[in-house]
């Protein structure tokens, strides 16, 4: 999958076929709150086997039912393919 | 478990037999790098359940090898021997 650094306009394309996500600090964003802290954190189980099998990790943090995701790709400094292929399978836990 | 708040002279005290915790944006604070994501991982699977049994959840944040943990005590709006004790356990699996 291509690690090119994608333009703005890419990205803002992409975006429009990937909701609730949007851009914060350069990167790719989306929040999650669930009913509590077991439900988020099954959430994160699951989104930790994807990015692992992806070897494409997220930077997140997470506060009881609240789960903060933003994706980027080092090897670009920026936003890639790879970051939406993780965003579009973590929507498809939900 | 005492929900009060310590003061500055008590978590002062109690920091000194915590090895590694200090105080960032006015709570108990650590961080761990591991190896890699699955260490790292591993690492925060029981930190969750030591949370979820202790009904006290932390404010952290991981990145690849990397866990960044903030405990507070949202009852007293400050640290409390809660934190402390979460972060003894924490401690405890190192």
């Amino acid at each position: 999958m291509s690690l090119v650094k994608l333009s703005a306009a890419e990205i803002e394309e992409m975006l429009a076929s990937l909701p609730d996500w949007g851009i914060d600090q350069h990167k790719l964003y989306r929040h999650f709150v669930f009913s509590n802290f077991v439900d988020a954190w099954g959430f994160m189980s699951q989104v930790a086997l994807l990015a692992e099998t992806a070897n494409h990790h997220p930077e997140w943090s997470n506060v009881y039912n609240r789960v903060e995701i933003h994706l980027t790709t080092h090897d670009c400094d920026g936003i890639s393919e790879r970051d939406f292929a993780l965003a579009r399978q973590i929507n498809s836990l939900l």
